[in-house]
């Protein structure tokens, strides 16, 4: 088999199958961490790698990296994907009202959500993308998810992996400088990234471990615009030719502004998320969507420093696929 | 008015009403952090103590300290509060058998939660909890949260604030070195908090701004003997009698690892968790509650330190007065 | 106080709180089925009429009267409705796989739903709607109606109530024989609903006792050019000059295939339903929204009868202010 | 292969796989309604069977079998089943307190329910059980039922189709008439429905396209002692050897006041729901559970009639493997 093209243009367009099984077998990384494995490429955020993330906090400043969780999101039932519905238990209204039943003058407020665990910020779990049957470290996907949940790599195994050095490239500001905001079908290419990474200077250094946030401005288009297809439609986002950055990098995670990370329309006659279906079960790889980039990112360029400790560990939902988080950089 | 007192012994049982309007009336923090204020004593949390908490980033090691969200929590439907119940929208069974209409071979799982947002690990927001109508910060209860939620203190606002030093007060090993666990009932005291600091030694030292996690070993418990009435049922805590100590010590935010926070039966005759009602819409304090301090615990003791990096920032669900977060310290 | 105007042309659309506060004292039934009623103009429905409706049956032929229910709904998220999310909690692709633990080869599948009760085919109950902070019989609506739900009228009060003649005053078809279709924000009159009965001849008297379903040719229009703004947008509907037919009539509720039962806009330069106002905490009439009669309608077109027995009991949820219902015709 | 026995003591409590395939070839009606059938056994309810069933409304008086839906129903969690979670969307306490923000004093109330479509009085519709891997038809269990729903047989294809002629056959008040409750683990055999439609006399007939309501007590003992495991433990209901009456008569379905229909524990050494097994993917019957039959009980004994118009329309819930309802009775 030819090694996977990294370049956006060679690509072949009308054979999305053959791209993506030449990417899947170039950088598979099943049995890597043996044949247990629950939590791919999380395994490469080590101690060490913490202590280099602490040591980065100088500020003493927390960026929040997570949009609101409500009924203003961007869902629109696409495969019953919602908004989450949060409703109330108990009111301050009624407390006031005095007929809660407490003594002593206690009133209380209680609540509610529900909520696809894609709705918002969120991580996707190892669960959440099969290749042909097959989840990550190439187990049987009907042996994994079942309507029980993933049995095997649910979202809890990860509950205290993911914090680690947070690197941005904020691709969108580096390219559009004016507007900091890329077009949608913008496909960012391994090449970008590391003219990015040059250009923000050396804090911007990707290793090992860490978490990439990548930033292309779509989130702060739809602030403007209005959400539109923010969820599910056009939007820059990374090229399916950076799977084998991805996976050399030996990065731990990585996370868009965006809802489905990779560039729509994807680049291929005909597809659907291509480059998932590389990264998560076969490169093992955490990924990151709707992220809220924008005040990390003028704090990143007020400082001129692009790391910072991440931590954005997830809701140890057993057998979740994903999980709503709050991810915060710690400056 | 008379000084509340701090020793549980003196407590009038027979008087909750008088002894929580004296202890809300000395330690009551309105206007404090402005008429405006949405934080209360997270306000505390500045950024030298965020670079103080960095600093105590030194194996690089982190721990979880959520329980896990599930149906085999411990809820029982009391005030509508029921476990989790995650479920799959897609499946590995169904990707693996080619019914998903997706090209490629990509499949996919996606899942869907409900939850109170009480159920498991969370943090208690301002407006959970009001004393004669009145919300944190003397705002009517009415005005704060509707059906509609909390429209002035949701836990939103306070997403990327709860990042601090964190303090495990492991009262159960001190007190109970052999076992590790408190008696229901237990009131831990303000005496008692300051002994094990000190037998802590320095690391525990418990200062402003800080977050404080106290272990009664409830949790153990219950993982050993079942659920059985964790959640509502009696527990050890702290007294009532230690809302002196969790104002003056200006710390941000305490958390435990019991259902309550305090100690249950309640420290009068006829109560309902008497300290919340000081705590919360009196000294704006944030509370946590069901924790998971069981393998923190045995790490501070293994390294006989009990200080580290808390990052516990909430999930930002509009209007929440509550949120279920996965707490992680960082030593 | 003069009378309510019936006609529509007299409507003084600059002063709905005074139309409204006219209608609701001309036409209030407060205390006409005592104090404790839960029932409002449900109690009008007795057994002769029962067995009345019983002899309608004369085909044998069963109508079912409910739009589905399912993520292709109309709703958008307005106040948080959503449409239903239906989730599996076993599927048969698992049983298939023989992951499910059962033995004997047996397999099985559940599943849940999360929905609002005002979502598709429905009952609005008398909790739903308040005058000036007054409940169906003059109760304070916070008596009523706390986050534990209506604690007075809830719709399970009526779990054994809602069988009845039903009579389809099919409006649209008379009015426009050629399309049966109104456009949005015609208002139905008196005068046109009397004429409608006239026209369809014998078996459209309206009586005491009985459900009307007024047929506006809305959801026609929805089907065939999609949801558009059907929840909450333009419609036809009742003119806000029906309450005193409605009143008079002594009918035991109604239902219209549309959202909002009453016509949209509505006739007032600034208002928000006002024939509700008047109709359900003062006339205390139980009113159907969303029903599908399009079949209904061409059967009895078709049988030139417009009479029938209506089953159409609500889901007994406990305090609920409505519940989603599949009423059926028997012919 | 040998007949089915349909003694009781003949079973063979050591090869419910066995007796299972014996009851399912004997009785199977795949391709009775073509090979596109999708409502099994309720085909039998045919015009003459509804107009038969209309002239048995004679008092003209309704009775729900409706157990509550709420927080205070049986469910204790297995296999993810809650009791209903209601919660409201809008309140009267706020509407009262003026803050909703619509104009001239209208006030209104939403609500929200989220719940297993099995929690409470149900109908398992026919891909609610599979048999070794096929669903009613001799369909594949994963073509049928997927994470999609029931793409197949969803409840919403029976939602006019269940009114029919209801039989009560108050097998517990025969068999105990001082008490009326049969002890658990009491299997009622197919001699005993006999005898109690003898003794009950001409209006308890069962004939093709009848529903048959089955009184065990089971509720009533519930209701006096408490649920305990009233959800899935132990009960009275049908032997599994009633399989070949069932299939017989051609009732179009049957119901119980019971969680689980048959009898528990099963009558095998090892076994969950043969019954089931037999009659949802093989004979095509609709199943109903967990029904109040109380007040219906003693009507009948009252009138001493035991037939009536039975109305019981599943909510059109698309793709769904079972319907929350509110069964009523009109005698």
């Amino acid at each position: 088999m030819t090694r996977p093209t990294e370049d956006p243009e060679e690509l072949d367009r009308a054979d999305p199958e053959g791209e993506i099984a030449r990417a899947a077998e170039a950088y598979r990384n099943w049995g890597r961490w043996g044949a247990d494995d629950r939590l791919g490429t999380l395994n490469l955020i080590d101690p060490a790698k913490r202590l280099e993330a602490a040591a980065l906090v100088r500020e003493g400043v927390t960026v929040s990296l997570a949009q609101s969780f409500d009924m203003n999101g961007p869902q629109k039932g696409w495969r019953r994907r919602t908004n989450p519905v949060h409703t109330m238990l108990d009111t301050g209204t009624d407390a006031e009202r005095g007929s809660q039943g407490f003594p002593h003058g206690i009133g209380g407020a209680d609540d509610v959500v529900a909520m696809p665990l894609q709705c918002s910020t969120q991580w996707d779990g190892l669960g959440h993308i099969f290749d042909h049957g097959r989840a990550w470290n190439g187990r049987a996907a009907g042996d994994v998810v079942t309507s029980d949940g993933d049995l095997v790599t649910g979202i809890e195994h990860a509950s205290s992996a993911i914090v680690s050095r947070g690197v941005l490239l904020d691709v969108a500001r580096w390219l559009d400088p004016e507007r900091g905001e890329l077009p949608d079908g913008y496909a960012i290419s391994t090449g970008e990234l590391e003219a990015c990474m040059a250009a923000q200077g050396a804090s911007s250094h990707v290793g090992q471990g860490d978490i990439v946030l990548v930033r292309t401005g779509r989130l702060a288009r739809a602030r403007r615009e209005g959400w539109g297809d923010y969820a599910g439609g056009d939007s820059p986002g990374l090229s399916f030719t950076t799977a084998g950055w991805l996976h050399r990098t030996g990065i731990a995670a990585i996370a868009t502004d965006t809802w489905g990370f990779e560039v729509r329309p994807n680049e291929f006659d005909l597809a659907f998320q291509p480059l998932h279906q590389v990264a998560i079960p076969n490169i093992g790889l955490t990924i990151g969507e709707m992220w809220d980039l924008e005040e990390l990112a003028r704090r990143c360029q007020e400082l001129a420093r692009y790391d910072f400790l991440l931590s954005a560990p997830p809701l140890p939902i057993t057998g979740a696929v994903g999980s709503p988080i709050n991810p915060v950089a710690v400056l």
